[in-house]
């Protein structure tokens, strides 16, 4: 336990995800004693995030705009969309420079017992955005867990009948992995999704 | 890659001791997304603790007043002294509630690759507390580690002359470890110090 203040950063420190006690107190610590950390600039910067970040209008990606970065991209492809669960899906689609269409985020997955339904979900923007034609086709890029292929299922459903192509994510083997650390679920899929070599 | 201010949190999160880049993405997201998590006391608190801090004019413990709490106690043993390196050991000690006397931060340890010789430690501040003959026992408490051990080895000879009991804190097997995974330095620092059972 320290006095007053250092105690007090400390604690609100370890509110944040993923900071035990130890590292709030390594992190407190760092501030206090590194004159070259610029810690006015991250309070300033704390102080202000959730004022100026707003979220895209139409696919939910964060953004200080209406419409985020990618959305107002004329280069994007506008017949695509890749569905995801959360904005940070988004930006690790787009470290792979795979993809060049839209996106939209549904801010969550299907999970009844946390209690959320697909009311709960931004599926209804999205029903939105395909009712004028120019889609072609949606990604669906939910997380390949229960929850995520739920969302990815009922999606589908709802889809059914649409002039649109639906596709999943390919589930398999992690590129750089070893077949003997892979889980059953996961070899079972590689197996199921295999292609001619 | 986000939007301006988002990427910005990012970059000064992941800056801060043990916050990778994953980890400075998942902390910023929880402020943007998580409504109960008070990111304005946080802000307020990075921006008021350089300010506010100061450290204890005696012992070099982090404080908010010229003496930090423990220099103020007058029920503590003022005839011990235990060193430390950090002001963060202070607080790892105090946790024991093995120790009711005085402390004293020395800043750091004997480093002669990182530039750290006695000079840019707080010796002389020590030498200054023990003159008035008050102080029956030092305890040196740095880390069992190269620097640590050089800087116990330093002040024991600087104190060689004084009517000073000089003691170091017992190296051995940590308390719920186990034997087969000691390195063989611990091990055998334990045989060296081995008591009668």
């Amino acid at each position: 336990m320290y006095d007053g203040i250092v105690q007090e950063l400390i604690d609100e420190l370890g509110r944040l995800p993923g900071v035990g006690p130890k590292s709030a107190q390594r992190i407190a610590f760092h501030i206090l004693q590194t004159p070259s950390f610029d810690v006015s600039r991250l309070a300033k910067l704390l102080a202000e995030v959730r004022e100026r970040v707003k979220f895209c209008e139409r696919c939910g990606n964060v953004s200080e705009a209406e419409l985020c970065a990618i959305c107002r991209d004329p280069r994007r492809d506008q017949t695509l969309i890749c569905v995801v669960e959360d904005a940070k899906d988004v930006s690790a689609i787009e470290r792979t420079r795979e993809f060049r269409g839209l996106y939209h985020v549904l801010g969550g997955a299907i999970n009844p017992m946390a209690g959320v339904g697909p009311n709960e979900l931004r599926i209804r923007e999205l029903m939105t955005r395909l009712a004028d034609g120019t889609v072609q086709e949606i990604i669906l890029a939910t997380n390949p867990n229960l929850e995520g292929e739920a969302t990815a299922a009922y999606l589908s459903r709802l889809m059914g009948d649409m002039e649109i192509a639906v596709t999943r994510l390919a589930s398999g083997l992690p590129v750089g992995g070893d077949l003997e650390y892979a889980d059953e679920v996961t070899l079972g899929r590689a197996f199921a999704g295999r292609r001619s070599a």
